[in-house]
């Protein structure tokens, strides 16, 4: 079958021709329809995130299919069945997989990052049941970006529900693939309105259809001030950076009221500094969010299932239009998510 | 000026002429122009709830209006104001006042009931301005019913996010005023579906007005089989119950999913009753809810002035008719919320 | 090898000869050095906890010994290895499987009862090496009685942290082999004074011993005043009932403040009942525990392995022993844990 | 009476002659017994942390002593009461004010600092009965050093129960006044072993015997490596920096475990920098506690009334030595606490 593998940081992607993958027991593997070009996916390809485990790797983190074999002992998949498949994988005995947060295993075995090959190849490895969710009406190819654009901001969002209160507004800066789910998923879980940030005019337009009340151009000199004034000099109740750069961060950070909190959602990015009666206001809390779990994506699923959460823009591309693909993600051509159909 | 009072448990409120209260320092006298008719007056008038802490006592506990008089240093609100008035107030030093849930006071002075005299008045003496919230574009006789009949299944939800988790539904039982206020706030502050029970037919039509997903008739014999089937056998992932009867707190219990949550809101009912491998799954947990604090009614407040809270059904009526409001409350004839605006 | 089997409820357990276990990939098996014969065995054997998945099984939950043999693939554990086994096995794929809560699973393995056979035999099967937690200094046979009878007191404190602060006492209900345990870990992760109630004399001295700063005599008629009396008529900040009838429940939900919490431990027992304005001050909450998960294991191990948790009495049994063990426990005639020595 | 007031940042305090204050309608007056003097008192007059409202000032934030007069209405005291007295008074409306965390207030009115005049004279006056704390056995002069010493860790340990799983240790830095009672209160509230840092070998000696289990050499260079190999490499499960310096700061995040949890407690010092793939681990979370609430306040004179919590090392001295207190605090001669006994 055809694979789109990575050989070096900094070239392009391969297609090769490689085995398709049987199950063993327990395992599953599956017949891609769609796996999500992610914006990590660059970092990764340009080496400035240098995580894979081993090259030649298959790349594609955010995949979707159906069932095309299982192995022995599997229950609660069979053939044919349509399904997202959830990447944070781990080695299964470390603090963090017996507490349910695979995706944070001491030694993690990310799909397509730092453990199998991942969705941009014809058929994909699942090395057990529990990583699958069935969908019920949910086309595969629009469930793939659920797998990590919407579960990174669904995380980071249900982890802060104590500090949404609907009396203080939520900023969002950066309105890409995550930051869209991210503003749908604020108005979806808490009563808050959101400010959103961003350096493109096309995106604040998207911010807005999502749910933002209000916006503010990233690109102007008077971004913390008008935040500041958005929400009548308080502050909001919690920041969501979907950026962070120092400069990002920073604005996340002096935006926030005391006892709120600012997240950093990923992994890129620059440093979070934050300095009581300086830029931080009395008991404002940091934290990183990277991904989610298996739990969490179920829930995500389920969201997208029952029509509460609506699709951002997406379109779809060959696995042949790969390289094209990257491209255009790395210009910021894209304004919602590319899904590769393999 | 008029006052409608309670002389006597079993009997009719009596609109007395009582003096204008004036405020001492640090307090604030209102011109009420809004009053919600709650249910719970319906138990305290008929001496179900005997928990009066003097008689004659003016009632009403949902109560909104202008500011008419404030005293010696009171800065956040001037005469002219329009408030909201929370009515939870406490003696001020307990541990639940001093934590901030003063409507848990050991020794609760709630206005209109075992406190201060309340708003079925013309004018409202309120101890202190920490108790008002002030409205920005909202009617005051729209807002009076946020007080109660909003707030508390307001407080009783955010309590309890961390059991909504949507890939599961929600179970709502009784759709009155209360239990109206919490469909809308579920489907505000959750991803869930919601499953709404009542023996009224109106009451269900009502229920998917305002978002339940299915719904289920209370008078048939197999509730608890239906809500179970709508949700595929495994139970809701938590049960609001705003009868609290020794059966809708059952069927409360028994729909309730492993770790899920059960919630009785308000004082009325009847017994809860618990036992693991019989009607309760493993580790399910039971709690009341009893109204809400000062925080929390201003952020119901900020939910209903930007909208993303609209009012249930609510009509107007003057005090002078304030006996007949009781009774057809008392039969069941009122949809929504009947304001008293005196 | 020996193995004492339940071959019918009401039945004595029978020293049974069957074939020493293999491990498959994945997995282990252990040489059993300890396995604490448990309260809830005397339910099972008799017949009032009908949950054996098949019969004949070897009975057994709270086991440790020494890595035996190992499978394919096991590369946590090796041959000689002393650990104590979690036993609260799951299928894996459902909610609380993969939300670190195997012990909750839908359709539970629990070991020597719903799933694998038990400890009660020379040689145990484990199912996987997330099951087992390496000890470093404690011995096997010391380290069993953990598995239960501290680590089902620990997860049920723990997930009451909040509730237990220092400015009020708590309350412990029976001083059983759980209760002692419950007892010494409420002295070490929170700082509250420990009410104890038991009918046994005995057991209220080892209860003083192990921490309590009061106790009361169940036998008493006065219970719930005593209670009431040594907090000064505040109520406890929460309560534990290790026995779980219907009269202890209600002693636990009437002694215990509003916003405070009661817990159940551990599934025999009669009904809990709560009722606001009756027996249950306001927003009283109430839920069952059960077990403990792998994470909680660990963590109670290696407070027994710091010294912090220091091992309640103890006598120690052949198999040969077992069915006089059965009758001396029911008896009551055993103040702390036995363990089989296989 | 005799007020030790700063005029100047920079000068030195004098000792003053002044009003006996009168107490107000609520309010109370109190004859000082103890008024810690607390490392801050040094930034303050130093002019480091430029925060007073007005100057002159009393200083003394850390007070109790006998109620020596109250104004009318006052309910909960009496005169000749020994009290501690809570010092982060607010303005009573805000956001923080009603949720129970006043020393958070919007316009904080604190004792000796932003508010009212502080401890180091004769008399206090206290706007509200609801900041003193009676006294059961405690003498006053002992108690004064909880109102901030223990009260501020006592808070920043209880926000990270979560985070404190007894299968990983703690780290604690900086073993001051504060972080003494740090040691002993983790030790109390949680099973974890503690690592302490501090660049004093008699500090470090102060930190074993109040409870820590390892002890570094902050003046080695090989301090983080050193935390990390007592952790296995696994890292801490929470940080406790009370110096706060930019060091300190760093130290406390690169030892810190995935989903750990890094508090900064206190307001001089440095900047927090977290940068994931750095100096941080995965989910790592920041934040700052500052002081603590009425309701804690409570629980820790509880502690220290129960004797579970015993004092640190006090030396006493009477008002007209505060300069040379002053000195001796800033050099570092003072190994616990000095309180001024006016």
């Amino acid at each position: 079958m055809q694979a789109a593998r990575l050989h070096a940081y900094g070239g392009a992607l391969v297609l090769d021709d490689v085995p398709v993958p049987t199950p063993g027991p327990g395992e599953v593997v599956l017949a891609v329809e769609g796996a999500g070009f992610c914006h990590s996916d660059i970092h990764v390809i340009d080496g400035d995130l240098q995580v894979l485990s081993r090259m030649p790797m298959t790349l594609g983190h955010e995949n979707a299919g159906r069932v095309a074999a299982v192995g022995d002992g599997v229950d609660t998949v069979k053939e044919g069945d349509p399904v997202a498949v959830f990447g944070g994988w781990g080695e299964g005995t470390c603090d963090y997989c017996v507490s349910g947060n695979e995706q944070l295993c001491v030694a993690p075995r990310w799909v397509g990052i730092t453990g199998g090959d991942g969705g941009f190849a014809e058929f994909l490895h699942v090395p057990h049941e529990r990583y699958l969710v069935r969908l019920r009406s949910l086309q595969p190819k629009i469930a793939a970006p659920l797998v990590d654009a919407a579960l990174t901001p669904y995380r980071a969002i249900t982890r802060s529900l104590d500090a949404l209160q609907p009396d203080h507004k939520v900023l969002v800066i950066g309105v890409g693939g995550l930051g869209q789910y991210g503003i749908k998923l604020l108005r979806i879980l808490s009563g808050c309105e959101v400010i959103a940030v961003d350096v493109s005019s096309g995106k604040l337009a998207t911010a807005v259809q999502y749910g933002a009340t209000d916006v503010v151009d990233g690109r102007g000199d008077r971004v913390a001030e008008e935040v500041m004034e958005l929400t009548n000099g308080a502050g909001v109740c919690a920041s969501f950076d979907f950026v962070g750069s120092d400069q990002t961060l920073d604005l996340a950070v002096r935006s926030t009221r005391t006892l709120g909190k600012v997240v950093q959602l990923g992994l890129a990015g620059g440093s979070a500094r934050l300095k009581v009666l300086d830029n931080a206001k009395f008991e404002v809390r940091f934290e990183t969010s990277l991904w989610g779990n298996i739990k969490e994506l179920r829930e995500v699923i389920a969201l997208a299932e029952s029509g509460v959460l609506s699709p951002i823009e997406m379109e779809f591309a060959p696995l042949t239009a790969i390289n094209d693909v990257y491209r255009r993600v790395k210009e910021g051509a894209v304004d919602g998510r590319v899904v590769i159909t393999p």
